[in-house]
């Protein structure tokens, strides 16, 4: 078995722990693990105990893939560092995803992006990749023409001490105990109808990014695409409600399905059955897709459902299978 | 002050309690407030107890208007024993809601309805009632081309049942105590993608009376409009993510914003203030709208954000204007 070194920047986050996990997957033995965080710490893999180390120029040496997760401001301090000391970067935060020069991978979609020997690669939002995951087969077989999307964001995308702050408000609300002002701005028991700062065309941070990198991604520069983003108070699992027209629309839900079937990791709801939901999701590698219907509001339109784990494809898996290709790769001398 | 008999079906649930705490703001006295509700109890209305009765017929005798929000099966079964004894119905249920006899009341928009002396007047879906009242001065102004709305309705929408299940449902949770299986449908941190039984179309309950009621409040029998529903893990208040097309549309946010204050019932989100959301909007009248901004998708496109009090203007609060009219065109002497 192929033997490497890996490091992961942000071990303890909601996201690292998930890729740590992941890991066993990896056809590769590790020669070493080598883990950061801001807090020293121990963490498991396959049983044994790793302790956590600071961030470091010298910490990256020798590594041949680092796994970034730790946030912008982290990544655009340290991915050059671990670049200079030879180690390819999987960076899961926003800092390069815009950069032209740098792949946005989503590894069912452009894995071939990785044959040019990039040595920083970005892993796309997670609701981005939920989304173009579903769009890809879709624009494969009958050409985008139009995308609408309402994401329902869970709390677990806001990090770990988001997550912890929405289960103590909740039990304050169920408990009677709550101490903020109404017009305060919470997601326990509410929809917050906008993640990030608002632009002067009106959109967050979170729908900006889906939008422009879903056109990145798709290598769609010219998709008409829309998005309103909400975080909700659910625990893990982002849902997308979905718009679509076609140029070369299906001719019917079976010809839709047949296409969306071809992705590697969408579950399509089966017939008879309740469409997928979150809690159902969380946990689960594929990208589910339900409520598949025709838009009464446009000849060639449909809507659609798609739910996911943001936390797993949304993030960690994705950059698993970044890692799975670039070691593919390595072993074939192609990369690194 | 003109005096009246008023009775109210399904006085102990979300809908009626809130019904019974707006009667003070009517332009009448009560000679009498009759309550039904299945089990017996007393409940306060001005600080006096009021004992609640089951369903007779002979229990509507006297009354000028009874308020129906017991459902549909109780209002098929006891709407028109009430008609029978004089009694102008006002029902919360969908029983008669698509009767192209029976009218369907946004008194903001359509109070003309209410002076050919119908008996029943249905009180339209608490969804559809916060769309059309922001809606309705957009089609004045701009024509209405299209709609596509993503609804997050809140858990009291589905009544006090629901509301008290989702609660210790959410405990469960967050003290690691939930006994459910992992595909089990569930609201609680949890939303779930549909709302009632799901037609041929691929559209469910809730779906198909957001389309059909809004297409005949707004007598817009060919309007193009889609809607997608889903119950959400708020306590009260429904939040809407809303696709505009227009046939004459507005040439600027300003124009957009103008038209739209122009409906009684909207508050526009200020300038540099943040979006409104569900826990601000609960306990409130007024049907908010936020997030205004131009649909990259579509030159003639806009998008906006839609928030009310469900058991508000969403329900009661929009019984009590159809009675509060009631009242005046019976004082004018037009009606009964």
């Amino acid at each position: 078995m192929f033997s490497m070194k890996l490091g992961i920047v942000g071990a303890t986050g909601l996201v690292g722990q998930r890729f740590l996990k992941l890991l066993a997957r990896l056809p590769a033995s590790f020669e070493e693990l080598r883990l950061f965080s801001r807090s020293q710490t121990s963490l498991f893999f396959n049983k044994k105990a790793l302790h956590t180390q600071p961030l470091s120029s010298e910490g990256f040496k020798g590594l041949d893939i680092c796994f970034f997760s730790a946030g912008a401001d982290v990544s655009r301090k340290w991915a050059e560092e671990a670049v200079k000391r030879k180690a390819i970067v999987i960076d899961n935060s926003s800092a390069f995803r815009e950069d032209p020069a740098i792949p946005l991978v989503v590894p069912e979609i452009n894995s071939h992006l990785l044959q040019y020997k990039p040595q920083i690669i970005a892993n796309p939002n997670c609701t981005t990749i939920q989304l173009v995951t579903a769009l890809a087969p879709l624009q494969k077989s009958f050409q985008l023409k139009s995308v609408r999307v309402a994401s329902l964001q869970s709390i677990s995308g806001a990090g770990k001490k988001a997550l912890d702050n929405l289960k103590e408000e909740s039990r304050a609300i169920l408990e009677g105990r709550e101490n903020y002002e109404k017009d305060d701005l919470s997601a326990a028991f509410n929809c917050v109808p906008y993640i990030g700062a608002i632009n002067d065309e009106g959109f967050c941070e979170e729908e900006e990014k889906i939008m422009t990198e879903s056109k990145k991604i798709l290598e769609l520069p010219d998709l008409k695409i829309s998005a309103f983003t909400l975080r909700v108070p659910t625990l893990n699992s982002h849902g997308l409600v979905v718009w679509l027209t076609f140029h070369n629309p299906p001719t019917s839900l079976k010809d839709l399905k047949e296409a969306l079937s071809k992705a590697p990791l969408i579950k399509i709801q089966e017939e008879g059955k309740p469409p997928p939901h979150g809690r159902q999701t969380s946990g689960r590698d594929s990208v589910f897709v339900g409520r598949i219907r025709k838009d009464p509001v446009e000849e060639n339109g449909w809507i659609l459902w798609i739910v996911a784990d943001n936390l797993l494809k949304g993030a960690s898996l994705n950059g698993l299978q970044i890692a799975e290709k670039l070691i593919t790769l390595k072993r074939e001398g192609v990369h690194g």
